[in-house]
């Protein structure tokens, strides 16, 4: 997408039409109305389409062509249905809670199909996960170590572990970087020799690989193929240190999405051109030999099939600028107002979902109903004339939204969430 | 606090001392042990001391010595228990939702103590609050005043209204600037005329009153009795452009608590030594002599009187960086994190309450369990050497915590809310 004659990424409307569909006025998300499931369900709404999230998950299924096995990030959205929907494709799921691992399993998660990571994972949690069944555990720290074999010990269960490593000097790529610095997780890979002792010497686990996560919201190809190369290194070292061969290697996430303007999705071509060389290497280590490479996304995949839906309250000029306040805002989208850390910036792609045929477009600041400036959507997005009752929708929402947001603040109700299919729509959480 | 021999404004342990108590190596909150709390209704848990939230109301209500109502704003927690509190001091309180209506009356709000302000206040929320019952309704749209008059005549109701006003150039202060600029909050000063024009002739609707805010934590005296005094001459402006005297004048919140190393607190009797000179403002203006002045703290009066209190899962050493790793973070504690806007700084002040005895401190950065470095509650704070179940509270948390908060991100528990008092504890939802 780098090359001077290649086309402006879609961005706001052309997103809509790209990702969605546009009849007349009316943004159409899975073959219904956005403003009809507003009628339905009333306002804000968090509407998943299912076809476009089974989309991602193919394209990404297909450019990997089984280089990597896929584990959908539960956090990203821990909707049921988004994460059954998944399931049925074929992936497996890597949970960062017990309240996650009860979801995946809600879901029709097979425990061997679950992977557990996380800095801090409770005591209790373990103990819980331990006892139901899980697939792989990820130890992060050496509490983590001794609690998983106290447990397993006593509940006469041999646990599979890896052990997150938290690379000396990664090929690192994407706006947030994960390692190389002091980090609160996984193990510095220079620590990595007593670290193996200790597993080697706690009683009821097993090691069966390593986890190396690099970054997130990576958007070249290079980089994320430089990131795994790095990682299948790193895997290589720590074989050999252990001085046996590994079943597992989890590559991280890290799969971007397009969210602002000017910026081009993944380029999934050019991963799967890079991934021959990556096999090789990996077939050509004696002890990565019959390792099963894992990558685990989550934004990628429930990202773009996702719209967040806010029904239009007043709009208001002041002082040269066009207010549009909505029902929706910060306390149901945190990541779009700007406020879920620096990697999010500004703006989303927000549409005018019952406007969509209007050409006349002018720059507008997007606001919800809290008493606090925080509770911005968007700073001078080009939308048409609106008014009360006409709906926007803040596209590329289906990940990190409903629940990664102060739904608490100010008392307001929780956004609906819904999942939409042919003409269908249900509820998320069935 | 300026002068060169002021003392340093207590931090960290100091603030906990100052704030609570402190007895051998335990953190002591309404008389209770923090760790014996923990014990009883385990952790992560915000812990609301009712002695020190009644302290803080006490000690600007004596500051204020009548020259304005003190409205409790109930977005700075809701909690029923902490509503009831400042109920029971003799507060009004300032909702900004349907949600925080219902739960001020619950809490034992009656109608008309209670003021409905916020810029996206839906028709539903008005058709409820008009129904049930309503002190007052703070304007901010021209839709609004349509919506309430068309309500208000339905119903068969006068509803008491106010106008909530963004001063042309106000005397700021405070952090955040809410006047001035462009803003979807309040009218315009300088479109004022029309404004009034509309509301004189929508029936059902009584204008009592103006809103005026100028900004939010503020620290410094000076700069909140400038805010105070300018809002009260705007509204002697509205009402010689209204031709009639007002009942209210609502002058905002925005009283500050010291957060970050440094920061001092308001300073409550340089406050009260402007007073005299407000209120002879106020009662030399032939409209404003019988209006009662209003000012809705939230924070200030929440926030110094709660800590959270999270259990210590593994601390762990990386290039040179003591991490300590909670069970609680950002999920709980989002403004702790940094990430609830640009208003509020890094760090909260942290202390090891369960090693509140220990001399040698150490600096510590104090992480969560979520797989985002954005989970992080304090950087190089100095802590004791900790370890796995040792505590650390984070102060001045009793505002703007739990329900400001994404709980759901990485579907971990909520935090448990306890208000304690006289050695005893109950829920804060009581």
């Amino acid at each position: 997408m780098s090359s001077p004659e290649a086309p402006k990424p879609p961005h706001g409307p052309d997103l809509a039409r790209t990702q969605f569909a546009v009849s007349g006025p009316d943004l159409v998300i899975g073959g219904l109305r956005v403003a009809e499931i507003v009628e339905t369900v009333g306002s804000p709404v968090f509407i998943y389409d299912a076809d476009a999230m089974r989309q991602s998950y193919r394209a990404l299924a297909a450019a990997l062509d089984g280089f990597a096995a896929i584990h959908y990030s539960v956090k990203a959205n821990p909707a049921k249905g988004v994460i059954s929907l998944f399931l049925a494709e074929g992936a497996g799921v890597e949970i960062a809670s017990l309240g996650e691992y009860r979801a995946a399993r809600l879901a029709g998660a097979r425990a061997e199909q679950i992977l557990f990571a996380g800095p801090g994972k409770r005591r209790g949690e373990l103990d819980a996960v331990i006892g139901e069944g899980i697939g792989e555990i990820h130890l992060e720290t050496v509490e983590e170590i001794e609690r998983v074999s106290e447990i397993a010990t006593r509940l006469g269960r041999l646990v599979r572990v890896s052990l997150r490593i938290n690379p000396i000097a990664a090929a690192q790529a994407g706006a947030m970087r994960m390692g190389g610095k002091p980090t609160a997780f996984g193990f510095c890979e220079e620590d990595i020799d007593g670290v193996l002792d200790l597993v080697r010497h706690a009683p009821g686990i097993a090691l069966v690989g390593i986890h190396v996560y690099g970054g997130t919201q990576i958007l070249e190809a290079a980089a994320l193929l430089n990131q795994w190369q790095h990682g299948i290194r790193i895997a290589g070292d720590i074989a050999e240190k252990w001085g046996g061969p590994l079943e597992t290697i989890d590559l991280g996430g890290g799969l971007g999405i397009p969210y602002y303007a000017g910026e081009a999705p993944l380029d999934l071509n050019a991963v799967a051109a890079g991934l021959p060389q990556l096999s090789s290497q990996l077939r050509s280590h004696p002890l990565l030999q019959a390792a099963k490479v894992i990558v685990e996304p989550g934004r990628f995949l429930a990202g773009p099939g996702g719209a967040y839906v806010a029904e239009i309250n007043a709009v208001k000029h002041s002082r040269g600028t066009r207010f549009v306040i909505t029902d929706g805002g910060m306390h149901h989208h945190l990541a779009a107002s700007g406020n879920l850390g620096q990697i999010i910036k500004r703006d989303f792609p927000v549409v005018a979902a019952s406007r969509m045929d209007e050409g006349a477009l002018y720059p507008a600041t997007v606001v919800g109903p809290l008493c606090t400036p925080l509770d911005t959507l968007a700073r001078e997005a080009l939308l048409p004339e609106l008014k009360a009752g006409d709906l926007i929708a803040v596209l590329q929402s289906g990940a990190y939204g409903a629940t990664a947001s102060p739904s608490g603040f100010l008392s307001h109700p929780a956004a609906a969430e819904v999942i939409v299919e042919a003409g269908t729509m249900r509820s998320a959480q069935l």
